[in-house]
């Protein structure tokens, strides 16, 4: 029997959908599940792919069937099982076989296990997918991390399952051990910061100006015909527009304000942090949702603290304010996307990536959550400048922050006037508007800090006197 | 010879000042430095209070000159010194001695530490120290985290050198192990709130009404006598009185804008991610550091950029916007605070602390770098009412922010139209409005969610069905 040219542990939806999608694009695949009854319907419900797809019952036989040097994709739930996952299969390994963990690990997990293998015959890839189920199936944006030899035994098969841009795959090696699920990290803080940043509009557009949510659905699809075209932009359409089955009300008028998340938006804040790097769109989007789920709390507060009055807005009749919120949006999302970008800039230095930055707007093109139009000028703005200090200065990126921070500076300030909470958009913009000012007023803090702690400070005229002359006593 | 009623290890500048203000408190003390010239120089400086001073040579002298069971503070360089000298110092000690780390500790080392003398016979106190060297010197504020017997030794001493609020001293047990450490953090992280809310608030007064630093200086003085009283404001109005020695200008204009920072405030920040609490005051402080440092990048990205033009604001003759940042101000303060004391009753839970709130706010009122009459109001909410779900729905506090968050609407709105960066006031505008509205806008993430990941979500009306009628194939 011919060999599968990749192996995949873990049938759930994720894996599963992935499993087809490699079996579609023409790759013979081995799989396997914990239990041989999820494997035996995943079998039975593969139709016509079945030709391409070896379902095994035990590891022995799973890792019989695949060509070596074997990859092996384990796609199941991230943290301990993972480990034990890996456990399980190594007595069955040869020299050259490459485990990869496809799931949301926190990269420094994937670090870890890459450098667990390091002095064994065996290799390690953090591979970082995103597009959620229907992306697994048809097309994901995938990143990956690890040795360059282990991922020329893979490129074949991922860039035949990835997503396309205009023909070009949406995967890449993007450097070493955790490069790849650090990355995806990011991607996730970005995607966190952008539906906050929408949902920001969302609120103007509902309790700002009274719109329905069709009406609202309405507003985001003409928006998704100019430059905020986007899957997010497409979806948030199509769930304002959704009515809801049981009271024939708007869907989204039914859902809880109570969001969820899991760890990634959370990682990307604490490695921002532990890199030294600004990422307050992601911040405040993660604050976002942690005030969210405190909905009971908040209820409490609204009897009493009430309400602050809403200032007019214009109508949807004067098209003014709509462009002011479009341009906000995209303005807002440069600086979310730009802090991002600089998060995994200082990474990549940190752990010694090399980090492609070009490669890396362009995977996102297509497949993933964020893809969008957007990434495409994100792309030609790094190949044209690799290297920049940061977006909001690239010609192409510096020009769309002047042609629509206005706008955002009105937009914040009609919603903080009408106690609109606007947390990320005002991050983007104080993001310009510290990023842009040669002088801040950190001197400030510098003199109390000194004031206080005898910290020092440096001087502006370079004068090598670093204490101030605040009395005697008082730093002493 | 009398035994000493403590010891002290670390004779640099805050580890003198604080042997000296414990020596001058009555009590006698033993001191100890890795060099004994230092502790030569020590006693030597130490006039009339050497009476009061055992100065040691080593170690095995030092232990003996102190009474059982012995409390030693440790007051080196933070990190992996703290380990060695622990170490150092456990040969010579004996059952129920204390080793007290009183640096700027992470408290999940203090945590560490404290369990890894669990089953041998010494114990271990993590003591946060606030006030700098002045207050280290005369009157700190104390924060200590161990066991309660542990406390009991050295609770006379500590009282006695502990900065006092109108008579009421500044120190107190507030936990278990990391307890004190942590809530330090947290002390230093509202620190970094409170001076990025001040020097955005210099910013629109340097920068949007053009006044000079004497003329701002005038400013926080004449709001040093109102509600905004503090410790940060009187040493904002004296760092903007003094004037530069070497130009003669104002000394506040000669210093580099770019502040360092240590590893409180993003531990903070790392913190309250991990504990799921909103501290986008910390976060934006953080941020504003981080971007002050910056400084060539900001000087390039002023000359690709430009700086928006700032709009007209009201003289120094109308008082009235000069009200209105002081109630800005005041406001802001109230947010970063209300967060600071959301992540402690966070951890309090998490770590099994019961951090005793009104406690925490009443031996920070003197002594520390954010002592203040703000804080003696705090006291007493957290005192009515010590299990509040947030500081801003106490009936003091809800009161102060709707008499306040007028005013700091009005201001961000000003700032942000004019350019001037103001992330941290905004935050505290965004906390209120996120946390006083009942519905918020996550319904929406929720419908994204489940569209694009089949995350689910709940409804407002309870109905059991919990995913969107988003159409075939979208989330199967």
């Amino acid at each position: 029997m011919e060999q599968a040219e990749i192996g995949l542990i873990g049938l759930g939806v994720m894996g599963s959908n992935l499993a087809l999608n490699i079996a579609e694009k023409g790759n013979k695949i081995a799989v396997f599940n914990r239990s041989p009854e999820a494997t035996k319907k995943f079998f039975a419900e593969a139709g016509a792919l079945q030709g391409q797809i070896i379902a095994c019952e035990t590891l022995e036989e799973f890792v019989a069937a695949i060509r070596p040097p074997r990859p092996i994709i384990i796609m199941i739930k991230a943290g301990e099982p993972v480990d034990q996952q890996m456990e399980l299969l190594k007595p069955y390994l040869d020299a050259g076989d490459i485990m990869i963990d496809a799931g949301n690990a926190n990269f420094r997990d994937t670090i870890r296990r890459f450098d667990s293998l390091k002095d064994s015959p065996l290799t390690f890839i953090g591979m970082g997918v995103s597009g959620g189920e229907e992306g697994a199936r048809h097309g994901p944006s995938i990143m990956v991390g690890g040795t360059e030899d282990s991922w020329k035994r893979v490129e074949k098969v991922l860039t035949s399952i990835s997503a396309k841009f205009n023909g070009d795959p949406c995967v890449a090696w993007l450097g070493n051990d955790g490069a790849g699920h650090f990355v995806k990290t990011i991607h996730n803080g970005i995607e966190y910061a952008d539906m906050q940043m929408i949902a920001e509009i969302y609120g103007i557009l509902r309790d700002g100006m009274k719109l329905s949510a069709s009406e609202i659905g309405q507003v985001f699809g003409r928006w998704n015909e100019g430059r905020l075209n986007s899957y997010l932009i497409e979806i948030t359409e199509k769930v304002l527009a959704a009515t809801d089955p049981v009271t024939g009300k708007p869907m989204v008028d039914m859902i809880l304000d109570a969001a969820g998340q899991k760890g990634t938006g959370k990682w990307s804040v604490i490695e921002a942090q532990n890199l030294g790097v600004a990422a307050t769109g992601i911040e405040a989007a993660v604050a976002g949702r942690i005030l969210s789920s405190q909905k009971v709390e908040r209820e409490a507060a609204e009897k009493i603290l009430g309400l602050p009055q809403t200032v007019a807005m214009p109508s949807t009749d004067g098209l003014s304010f709509l462009d002011d919120l479009e341009n906000a949006l995209l303005a807002a999302k440069i600086g979310a996307y730009a802090q991002g970008f600089a998060v995994m800039a200082a990474a990549s230095k940190e752990y010694g990536w090399n980090l492609p930055m070009p490669t890396i707007a362009r995977i996102w093109r297509a497949g993933c959550i964020i893809r969008s139009q957007f990434l495409d000028e994100i792309t030609s703005a790094f190949t044209k400048d690799p290297d920049t200090a940061n977006l909001i200065v690239t010609p192409a990126f510096s020009k769309l922050v002047q042609e629509t921070d206005g706008a955002l500076r009105r937009v914040v300030s009609t919603a903080v006037m009408s106690g609109l909470p606007v947390p990320a958009l005002s991050s983007a913009l104080a993001y310009f508007d510290s990023y842009r000012r040669g002088r801040g007023t950190a001197n400030l803090i510098q003199a109390q800090r000194d004031f206080f702690g005898a910290h020092g400070f440096d001087r502006v005229d370079g004068v090598d006197k670093h204490h101030g002359p605040w009395g005697s006593g008082l730093n002493a």
